[in-house]
C-alpha cells in the first residue's frame, strides 16, 4: 500500500505517520528569518506591551480577535427554538469541544429551568417509583468519561446527488466532544427496582415539545449516565440544564436533555422523534427503526473548504474519527483519490466512543489533489464509500451517513467537496 | 490496611472502592417516594414546559443558575491586573477545567494581542534565528494533550501556624486542566539549529512586565509545546492568546504566556520571577533555586469547606490527584484522622501529568470524622505530612507545598480545615 521508503508513505506526498513522533520534520515551512521580523528584531516592543492590560475576570471569554469562532444556526422557518446549530468543526483544534461551541438540536427552544424545582422521576415498571432532586442526585457516586455526541442527521448532506459546498463543521459540525459526568443510570434503576417483563425505558425531557425517546433497557443498565457536568462544569442549558441522558455511542437525539422522567415499559413507545425521524428508509419502501448506534466515520477538517492552502510545501492533515462502537483502530488518508493510502497517527490517549484527533505530514508539490479519510473501530468495520452507502438505502435517505468524505485541492490551493 | 470484610475497607464507613464500579449500592441516598413529588407526579407540568424556550446562541455561556461559579480574585493592592484568580474546583466535577474558569495569574494585566501582529521569535545560540507568525505555526504538526497547570504557590497556605477556612477552591485553585495543543518545541528548535554550548532557553512574554523565566534545554527538547489551542478553542487571552509555554509537570509561572521570544542560551537569566519568587527558603538561610517540578500532590473537594453535609447517610467522598512527575498510581483516603486508610477508585484514563478524579463511598454514621487523601506517583513518591513538610524548610517558606491535606466533618454536617 505505501509506495516504498522511509519518508513518502503513500503517493502524492503523504509521509510517514512516524516523522510526526519523532520531531525530525527539518525544513519545509520555516517562520521568517529573523532579521525581516521587524516586530521582534530591535524596532520595540508591540504596543500591548507597553501599558498594563486588562484585570481579572470571574468568568473568561473568547479573545475577541476570535469573535468569528461561532456556531452557525439555522431555525426551523416561523420556530425560533426548533432547528440546529453546528460546532465549527473547521476552526477548532484537539479533541474536546468547548463548552460554549456544543452543538445544539433543539425541538421547542432551551428551557429556563430553576434546578430546586426539577426532579427526575423513575417509575412505570419498577417496585419503588421515585422523584431525584438535583441535590438529591448530587450525592451518588458519580462516574466521568470523555464520549462524543452526534445527531444521527449529521453529514446528512452526503446523500445529496451533488457534494455541498460548505466547511467541515457545516457539513459534520452536528458532532461535539466533551468530557461528562453525571450517575450511571443503573444505579438508580437499582434503587428502584427494575420489575420482570421490562424491556425499554421512555425518556422525556422538560422542554416544551416533551421530546421523547424510546431506549432499550440493556442499555440503560450498561454505559447510560445521567450527566449532571460536561467538561468539569454544570451542563450548560443547550445541553440539557440541569440534566440530560448520556447514552455513549447512541444517536444524539436518544441523549434526552432537560431529563424529567424515565419510564419503564415492555415496549418502545413509537415517539415522533422515533417514527418520523431517524429512521432509514429500504429499497422498496420500508423503513428500519430503532437504529441506535452512529457507526465509524471519520472526516479531514485541514486542510477544507474555506481553508486555502498558500502554495506548495509541507502541511499537516488533520482530522477527526470516531464510533459508536468504541475505539478507533486505524485511520488511512489518501491524496490521490483512492488509489494508495497511508496511515494517520492517531492522538493519545485513543478512547472508546470518542472523538480520535487523526494527523499525518503532507508534502503539497503544488498539483491537484483528492484527500480522504477512511476509519476503520476496533469491531473491524471500516467506513463504506460513499457510493456503497447510497446503494444500501432508498433515495431521500440520510441519517447515519458514514461514508468516506472527501476534499479536492485545486493548484490555487482552494478546497472544495468532491465525491469520490 | 483494610478493616476487613467486603464491604467496609477502612474505620469510620469508608466502603470497598469496587462498589463504585458494580453499581450495586442499594438504597442509603435514595429520592423522594414517587408519590411525594408532587411536581411529577401528575399535578401538571413545570411552567417551563408551557411556552417555547429560547432560541439558539452562537457561542454559549452557563446557566444563569450558575452564575455563583465564578472564579474569585485578589489583585495586589493599587494595582488592577497583578495577582491571581482561583478555579472553584468545589464547584466543579470531573478533571476538565472549562476555559471560562481556568485560574488566572498575571504580573500586569492580560494584554490585548491582535494575533496577525504576534510573532514567535527564537534566537540566541541558533544557526538561524527564526521568528514565527501565528499563521505560520498553524502549519506545523501539532500535538493534543491533556496536562495540569499549577502556580507554585498553590495551597501555600497551609504553612500558616493555622489553618485557613476556606474553600478547597481557594486553598487549591491555582490549579486548572485542559486539553492542549499546539506545536512541539524541539521542532522549532531543530528548525532554528541549537548549536554547541547551549544549556537554557529563556522565554519571554508580550505582556506589559515582559515575564521571563529559564528553562532548561533539556525540558524543551523532551515534551514542552508552544500551545495555541485549550479545550478544542483558541487558547484564551488570559491564557496567553495567541501562544504559551507549556511545560507539563513544571511550575505554572515557567508556562510563559503570550510567548514572544524564547533566547536559547549557555546559563539562566535570573529573572525576577526565579529569584524573588518561587524559590524554596531553606534552614540556616539559603534558598534553593530552579526547583521545578510540582510534585505529587491530592485534595479531597466533596465534601469541603462549604459545603455542608445533610445527616448521616451514603455519601461520595472525591478529589484531585496529580503529580508534574508522571502518572498517578494510587490514592488513599482516611476517615478517621489518618489511623486507617482506604483506596480509592481512579478515574480513566489516568494521564500523566494530569488531573485524577478519585472517588470513593463513604458510610457517614453522624460522627466526628477527619477525612485526608494521600496520593502516590508511578516514581513512587507519596505526599509528606503537612508537618514532615513544614520540617524540611525555613520558616515562611510556602511554594511547592504538596502536604497532606485534610477536612474535619463536625456532627452538624459542616466542614472545617484541620492539620493533622
Amino acid at each position: 500500500m505505501a509506495s516504498g521508503g522511509p519518508e513518502f508513505a503513500a503517493a502524492n506526498g503523504l509521509l510517514d505517520r512516524r516523522i510526526l513522533l519523532g520531531g525530525g520534520l527539518a525544513a519545509g515551512v520555516a517562520g521568517l528569518a529573523f532579521g525581516q521580523s521587524a516586530e521582534v528584531a530591535g524596532t520595540g516592543s508591540p504596543e500591548w506591551m507597553k501599558t498594563p492590560g486588562r484585570t481579572f475576570s470571574g468568568y473568561g471569554m473568547p479573545s475577541k480577535w476570535q469573535e468569528k469562532v461561532q456556531r452557525p444556526f439555522t431555525p426551523a422557518p416561523g420556530r425560533a427554538g426548533t432547528g440546529s446549530s453546528r460546532t465549527p468543526l473547521h476552526l477548532l483544534e484537539g479533541t474536546i469541544t468547548p463548552n460554549g461551541l456544543h452543538f445544539e438540536r433543539h425541538h421547542n427552544g432551551v428551557p429556563d429551568i430553576d434546578p430546586s424545582k426539577h426532579e427526575l422521576a423513575i417509575h412505570g415498571l419498577v417496585r419503588r417509583p421515585l422523584a431525584f432532586s438535583v441535590e438529591n442526585l448530587m450525592r451518588y457516586p458519580m462516574e466521568t468519561r470523555i464520549r462524543f455526541i452526534e445527531c444521527p442527521g449529521n453529514s446528512g448532506g452526503y446523500a445529496s446527488a451533488q457534494p455541498a459546498q460548505t466547511t467541515a463543521g457545516g457539513i459534520n459540525g452536528l458532532l461535539s466532544c466533551s468530557e461528562w459526568t453525571g450517575v450511571r443510570l443503573a444505579t438508580l434503576l437499582d434503587e428502584a427496582g427494575v420489575q420482570a417483563g421490562a424491556k425499554w425505558v421512555v425518556a422525556e425531557g422538560a422542554d416544551a415539545a416533551a421530546m421523547s425517546r424510546s431506549v432499550p433497557l440493556e442499555k440503560c443498565l450498561d454505559d447510560a449516565v445521567v450527566a449532571l457536568y460536561q467538561n468539569g462544569e454544570a451542563i450548560r442549558p443547550e445541553q440539557g440544564y440541569p440534566m440530560r441522558l448520556l447514552l455513549p455511542g447512541f444517536e444524539g437525539n436518544m441523549c434526552v436533555k432537560w431529563l424529567r422522567r424515565l419510564k419503564v415499559t415492555t415496549a418502545p413507545v413509537d415517539a415522533r422523534d422515533e417514527t418520523s425521524h431517524y429512521t432509514e428508509l429500504m429499497p422498496g419502501g420500508k423503513a428500519r427503526q430503532y437504529m441506535f448506534l452512529q457507526a465509524v466515520k471519520s472526516a479531514i477538517v485541514k486542510p477544507s473548504f474555506g481553508l486555502t492552502m498558500r502554495g506548495p510545501g509541507l502541511y499537516e492533515i488533520s482530522g477527526l474519527a470516531w464510533s459508536g462502537a468504541g475505539k478507533i483502530s486505524q485511520v488511512e488518508i489518501t491524496a490521490d483519490g483512492g488509489r494508495t493510502w497511508a496511515q494517520a497517527a492517531l492522538g493519545e490517549p485513543v478512547l472508546s466512543k470518542a472523538l480520535t484527533r487523526f494527523r499525518l505530514a503532507w508534502k503539497w508539490d503544488g498539483g491537484p489533489a483528492v484527500l480522504a479519510s477512511r476509519a476503520t473501530d476496533e469491531t473491524g468495520e471500516t467506513q463504506p464509500t460513499r457510493a456503497a452507502w447510497v446503494s444500501r438505502y432508498a433515495s431521500g435517505q440520510f441519517y447515519h451517513f458514514n461514508g468516506i468524505q472527501s476534499w479536492a485541492v485545486a493548484a490555487d490551493g482552494t478546497v472544495s467537496n468532491v465525491y469520490i
